[in-house]
């Protein structure tokens, strides 16, 4: 591994990343609609947000739009799902076969956005050798063997909290180089892996939060 | 309803609700690990983040640390839980029946937070009267009338992306106050509605594009 500089410096933000999915949606829906053209303009108002935004955000794609019409709709979302990595298929393993690892497995439309999950691993022996959804469970003593085997080097981290910086530890130490992280942990993983925290349980804090906010407001 | 100004300021800025839950999930994990005291630094230090940041965040919550030794551990946990509200139990709804939604009513981990899913609702007539982990599952065309004996008022909106304005159009009308929007799609609702987008998809194009960008980097 070759020293590194403090932070890796990336190409496309990060926040960038997280709004092209809108609007390949919203092109999508157009798409359906009958609609050949859209401009930046068009999406921005629809989706409410700032129209020199979405065409910053666009400048990182691959696309021109033709003056006055916009962008094709055919390309814009052929162009945005190669982009977004959509239409590849990325293998992963999910590491902790609970309750919401098991919902995780369930969830065929991940295949929809380029994800594979080809194995679940956990510590719990009576869940080996069994499967969700058609996905073999295997003990987690199993995953460096495996992860060799197969060269797969993205991981689901659905663990209890208490065991995330763990078992992130072991799937780093095993070849894992991204790590979807969907505990409420802030894991510490050397600087070359990518981890990307999606803590949908702190989400409800804040929709709490508001509704008692608006309830106080009497709205 | 009241006439409303163009953005109702809430007390609790977003980002520190979206950051509590991490030192909640620190806590307990120090609780387990036999500490008794935690001080805002030691927090900071031990999930990357700045302290001064989580002296501020905390300032929210009614607690006060002891000079020297920081917050009580238990407390803290107390606390936490209950100004996030998940020590409380909040009723939902969930709209679309398919691959994620059904995904989450298998989730049992959604009750730790305080969420419980009363029914699902779907427009596939193959679905009424099944049900999912003991969730009952409606045509949508009752929600109303449920939602009328129920006062249930969270919905979570799982619908595929064409569907998402309009389902979401329906909830409203049918007395949902806050969606949990789980589509890619930028729905558009009254001000006094909540709305919380957790596109759990849009977060895999920032760890493909990484990949990639650490690849072609040879990291």
């Amino acid at each position: 591994m070759p020293h590194l500089k403090s932070t890796i410096e990336f190409h496309v933000p990060e926040p960038t990343l997280r709004r092209l999915p809108w609007y390949l949606a919203f092109a999508k829906l157009a798409l359906q609609q009958g609609e050949s053209f859209l401009s930046s303009t068009r999406i921005a108002k629809s989706i409410a947000v700032d129209a020199s935004m979405v065409a910053k955000d666009l400048s990182f794609v691959k696309i021109s739009g033709r003056t006055r019409v916009g962008y094709d709709v055919n390309e814009l979302i052929a162009v945005l799902e190669h982009f977004l990595g959509f239409t590849d298929s990325h293998q992963a393993y999910l590491f902790g076969v609970g309750n919401l690892g098991g919902a995780l497995m369930h969830d065929n439309g991940l295949q929809q956005f380029g994800m594979e999950i080809k194995a679940g691993f956990d510590v719990k022996q009576e869940l080996t050798g069994t499967s969700i959804n058609h996905i073999p469970i295997h003990h987690i003593d199993k995953f460096t063997e495996l992860q060799q085997q197969t060269g797969i080097h993205i991981g689901i981290l659905t663990v209890p909290v208490n065991k995330a910086q763990e078992v992130s530890d072991i799937m780093v130490k095993g070849g894992i180089k991204a790590i979807w992280n969907f505990t409420p942990y802030r894991i510490v993983v050397p600087e070359n892996v990518i981890v990307q925290n999606t803590s949908i349980y702190a989400h409800l804090a804040v929709m709490y939060n508001r509704l008692n906010a608006l309830k106080e407001l009497d709205l």
